[in-house]
């Protein structure tokens, strides 16, 4: 074996004692070679949540043994897993209406090999952002949406995901309200920025909200898409003070940078398998 | 004169034209000497906020006259102002129930002249901050209370504004929602620090909820008090990145800091006369 | 006049009693209608600086007319002005070597209309970003440089801003030192951005500094260019906590949108004219 | 054994395959109920850090035997460890010159529980903080310094330390620079809050630099004492963004809250020994 496999391994069992060891000591034994670990237990759900990279370039079994192994050792603790090549990278679709600074963010990181990610697809609403997905490459999917079309138009998006077999969708300010059917499907797949440091401010124009109520800071959020509207576990929040002079529109502009960041970054630790979910809550195992 | 006394005027009024020249004029031709100027326009409201600090070196006037010049000047611009000698410093009585972190703050603050106020009283429902308050020699109040007498509690509070002419109340995490009664005849003089990113975590124990929710980041808003809870106009908020590592004790004990700072930043520019009500908002001149 | 014309004023002069008066006095005698004023009185220097937007609907005399009467003004205040039509947009060359990322949030804001710029050419000693610029329908230059070519390079980006008229140089991680001579005759005219939190980390590779360091925040400063190598003032500055986990990649991948922002900031604010220079430190007019 | 003991353990030691996997095998053979880990690994230095905290509810063998245990683990591994019972919390010696807030921030958190710490003493190079400490019930000694008797008033110091069996000296703005011998007894166990964001601003009179520099954030940074002054290993620092308006004594004050966060922060985190020394930085386990 001349380049060693690099793996991800990010698994969650309750934390029952002996559960780190049983697990560090199995891998032990096979020869992964651990390039990074982190955990966490969680007092309240009595959860335990860890994440391993490891290489293969002393591996004393095959992969698929390997595999065999862990799926013997995850039983008996009822322990989750997700094991993945780091090389199979995931596969993105990224979804959006009119603005473009989410999308901007997202192909220009990712073209710049920052995010660890592969976009399929881009698909809208409406086709103010086409070009820009042409120009880097990536096709462009214009699915017009009205109120009778909404579940044959949602039908469309997870053909997509299918066909291409995406493992992710990004809402990169896309302005639709998922039905509760399609956020079911997607759960822990779909992931929105919401433009304010929620729970303040949800739904429609929160920077409009934010001026109203004279906050003096703004802010925000990356979460994962649930039924119940920009209530999903939250990955990512980012703020920034502001005061009284800012007009709404200067909220808007300013904002578009945190969401952009909040959004990217929130891409980037999914697709490196650091978010777990913890009930309505998430870890990030940094 | 040899030493001048310093002036802070701070004005708001509808802003029509010209508004500005006819102040800043009417300063000039009175000889005031400006040290300190700052403006507002609300194109929102369409009102003008204004806060000029001068000194009378040059005065060609008495204080008397100057005022006089000023009643004249505010009646036609519908204008509403606030003159002060900045020596007249605002007395300001502390409520506080067992928590003492925000008292120690202002406390502190205020014995190493970083606050421009003079501490007249401490009233608590409790006792425990009765040996703090003495030792930085300011008069404690026990006024504890019970669903009874809080009518008769909040009279005693009024009672001692009004015979420590008191000009500010600050809700230092004082753990009683003031009656609407009261709120409503101290608009404007009352300031109370709340644990969370209003409007975030409105009512009771913030933290546990701000936990609840999985939020990165947590904070704390200082706010004039109104009827509604945690509805009044923001002065200041602090915010501060957390992960999910966090207990609830964690947030709290972090919260502190982030509460003290928010409080005392907010009294402070209250007391330099900085701060506008602008409808449910505050304009903050600095 | 049917639609009014909007201007920019921005002035600064020694703070001698009755400054403000004078200006907004005149301003008002002829008829400008002022929509925005910012003041600030610096009380180490003793210079006043002033920024003031109005309208001409109700101007009683000619522009001419009004700039004589200005000039008037200026003279006995020593009074410095700029005066500018607020339609009559910065016209602006960005440099840049291989990294884009700061180079497409500005082209990205300025199509999206939030920079109140108009993006004449970028340059580059790479031929990296040509496409980019093409893409948004702006002229590249490919200007290579080296040891030998440099004072004839430089000659190229002066002779390319007089031909374009450009009002300023933005360095969007232009990789080169800029002589001391263009450094001179671009003195308040040329923003660069650099990747710490000045005046840590000047000169090479920042982050690997900041990484040796072992710093717990990072950050990005947009500052005016001047002969000593990030010494000039400072117009913006962005911060980050980080921790140990972070790499250099990391710290490189986040610093990214910290200096996009930091700088797409400064950009915006020098364009709207409220940025002053007051020494080596700048004053920011909001 | 009715209510557990709970411990604390800290180690390090170059990252070699396996080396999770034995100490938590380890633990785990000898019944040790883990409540928190944490790890990292420098891929810089190859250094494998852990933070493991259990309690021995379960533990099948003495603690002597464990310790023993342990200490046949860690020689082949070349890795040091600290074991600590956590109700051994460690003794603190709190230096201080003049100005009180970070005492009166440490006091006041260390008297309502915050901080897991035992402030055994205050010493001081002038008296101005005497009845403060003393109303908290700590002794203070007066221990003044001149160029002459430094090396005597260190002497006492240390002696001090000896007498208190102090783990931990904290430099709360005591404005004395320690002696390289001093520092060098000190190493890991003197924690200094500088006022500034390190690296930049070192040496006296922070805010003076910063003002004069014009920055537009202003910090404080916590950090062990090295005979290199402020160059020591970084383990907290708390930035804030500042403008133009602020005077030198307005970035004084606001940076009292900075510095007392950073450095109560940097206390606490010591005390739960989460600081690890990973050359001239730290690894904050969390």
């Amino acid at each position: 074996m001349n380049t060693p496999n690099h793996y991800i391994l990010t698994w969650q069992c309750p934390d029952n004692t002996g559960v780190l060891a049983k697990v560090s000591q199995s891998l032990f034994e096979h020869g992964a070679f651990i390039t990074e670990t982190s955990q966490y237990s969680d007092p309240y759900t009595e959860t335990f949540f860890s994440r391993i990279a490891f290489d293969d370039r002393n591996l004393t079994v095959s992969a698929g043994e390997f595999i065999e192994a862990l799926d013997d050792l995850a039983k008996p603790l009822t322990m989750s897993y997700k094991l993945r090549n780091k090389a199979d990278i995931p596969k993105v679709i990224i979804a959006v209406s009119k603005d473009d600074h989410c999308l901007v963010s997202l192909l220009t990181k990712w073209k710049s090999g920052v995010l660890p990610i592969n976009i399929v697809a881009v698909v809208s609403n409406h086709q103010t952002c086409q070009s820009l997905a042409n120009w880097h490459g990536v096709p462009f999917h214009h699915l017009p949406i009205t109120a009778d079309t909404k579940a044959q138009q949602e039908t469309q998006i997870l053909t997509l995901m299918k066909e291409t077999k995406a493992d992710l969708l990004v809402l990169a300010r896309y302005m639709q309200i998922l039905s509760d059917d399609l956020c079911q499907q997607l759960a822990g797949r779909a992931i929105n920025i919401h433009h304010s440091f929620l729970p303040s401010f949800k739904g429609a124009r929160p920077y409009h909200q934010a001026h109203e109520r004279g906050v003096k800071v703004i802010g925000a959020t990356a979460h994962y898409v649930t039924a119940n509207l920009d209530e999903g576990p939250i990955i990512a929040q980012e703020v920034k003070p502001i005061n009284h002079t800012f007009t709404i529109e200067q909220m808007v502009h300013m904002g578009h940078d945190l969401e952009a960041t909040a959004l990217s970054h929130a891409v980037r630790i999914h697709a490196e398998q650091r978010v777990c979910l913890n009930g309505d809550k998430t870890v990030i195992l940094t």
